[in-house]
């Protein structure tokens, strides 16, 4: 049964308290999901635990079957609309939230050694947009890549509004931190990955590349892209746009490649 | 030179009054622009002729070229940010905005019949998204559509964030209203379109399926998806995804299929 909660002051939902200032400073080991779609594929895979759920008593009774499954481990607390919003900082129009624990962040190598032969990676270089990289694990996740590496500048897709965009997909294809973008770069190389950097000066076209078994897609963000250095240290890929307006979203971006890229294994 | 504005009163600038509320509510005759990108797109066509512009002190100087180009009858007013902000009703960071008027919207008929042989058009059904709606804009015009229609439940491509969103897309790429969607799909089929409806359903995969000369792409909401009378009038293609994960954004699915069917006559 959930635990009533009636003082916004409850130490027992302290994880919940001012939810977006704690989140922009980036929490360490927690992070917040928020809504019933996330909720639901956070407790469908095993890579993150869950700590407890916070639900506003309009919901309860269609999250029965979801609090049903829970271990016991897991409280669940209920809150009025009132009392929720007083808790979070912000009205939480879901009326769902959720704490979880992060998982350690494998080295890139490791992550990349346990991937099958046949394997589809993405790596973000200066990616500071939660909703772009939202996005972006949106699409890994539809099209099936099995990582995506970000480089230090590349934003927290942990971070709540991220994990909404991607409609969990953040939940659920495994991600690790490279040091930096030669080093993304080369662990994929001594992988054995054809590493396909997307960019408008492009040598190559996207719809004639072939599907290596091992491919790794390079997304930088829009404007700067990716660093010149690592496109000399690549195999450079545009997508060809019509002549006066020449401006892809990034997360659309990544989009079309990865069905391009993930086309042939997909259609088995 | 620009016109100062010191009192946010002044009936000059009575277009750009509560610009939220009245936007919300759908202007008629007119729509408000916002930001340098899209106020370079906007000058840069023919369709939409610009009333008048309205620019915070800061941005006078680095968009002097813009103004130095305009006719005579289009003023410029400068304000202070603080006056500015006080115009629009809420802060209005890029300091840009100007006021265009609408074209007429022809028939879908008579829009249909303009289009070249080779041609590309764009079917929304019940999209009421903005950033949706504006994100297939852009998509639109970096695949070079001819032409978008929408049903009477589509929103407002000329909307201030549809615009934005669309980074200047929804001024380009030239759309209008059909009566239903089912009037809609006769009038492309009539114009010798291949109706091509995307599904999750789709009895074709998307990659498998050739050009046409005349091709149409029809886009229903994330969630109802397209109506089913019309998916059974109309060739049904789906995007396949990886198994668990089954879901991808409207505007991204777009800028995929627009991708493909663009496709042959990009890269000539």
């Amino acid at each position: 049964m959930p635990i009533p909660i009636t003082n916004p002051d409850d130490p027992r939902i302290e994880a919940y308290r001012a939810v977006r200032e704690r989140d922009l400073a980036g929490r360490e080991k927690r992070f917040v999901a928020e809504g019933e779609v996330v909720l639901r594929v956070l407790l469908r895979q095993s890579r993150f635990s869950v700590e407890s759920l916070l639900l506003s008593e309009g919901r309860i009774e269609g999250l029965r079957d979801v609090t049903d499954g829970l271990s016991e481990a897991v409280p669940v607390y209920a809150a009025s609309r009132q009392v929720m919003d007083a808790i979070v900082g912000f009205p939480i129009h879901r009326g769902v939230l959720a704490i979880a624990r992060r998982a350690p962040l494998p080295a890139v190598e490791e992550l990349l050694t346990g991937l099958p032969e046949r394997a589809l990676v993405v790596g973000l270089v200066g990616l500071a947009n939660h909703d772009n990289v939202g996005g972006i694990f949106r699409n890994a996740a539809a099209f099936g890549a099995q990582a995506v590496l970000l480089d230090p500048q590349t934003c927290d897709p942990l971070y709540r509004k991220a994990i909404r965009v991607s409609v969990g997909g953040a939940l659920v294809v495994p991600f690790t931190r490279a040091p930096s973008p030669d080093a993304m770069v080369g662990a994929l190389e001594n992988a054995g990955f054809d590493v396909i950097a997307l960019t408008p000066s492009g040598r190559e076209i996207l719809s004639r590349i072939p599907r290596s078994p091992r491919a790794a897609l390079l997304l930088g963000a829009e404007g700067p892209g990716l660093p010149p250095a690592l496109l000399e240290r690549t195999r450079t890929v545009s997508i060809p746009m019509s002549g006066g307006f020449d401006s892809l979203n990034v997360a659309t971006t990544s989009g079309i490649a990865l069905h391009h890229l993930a086309g042939t294994g997909m259609e088995n």
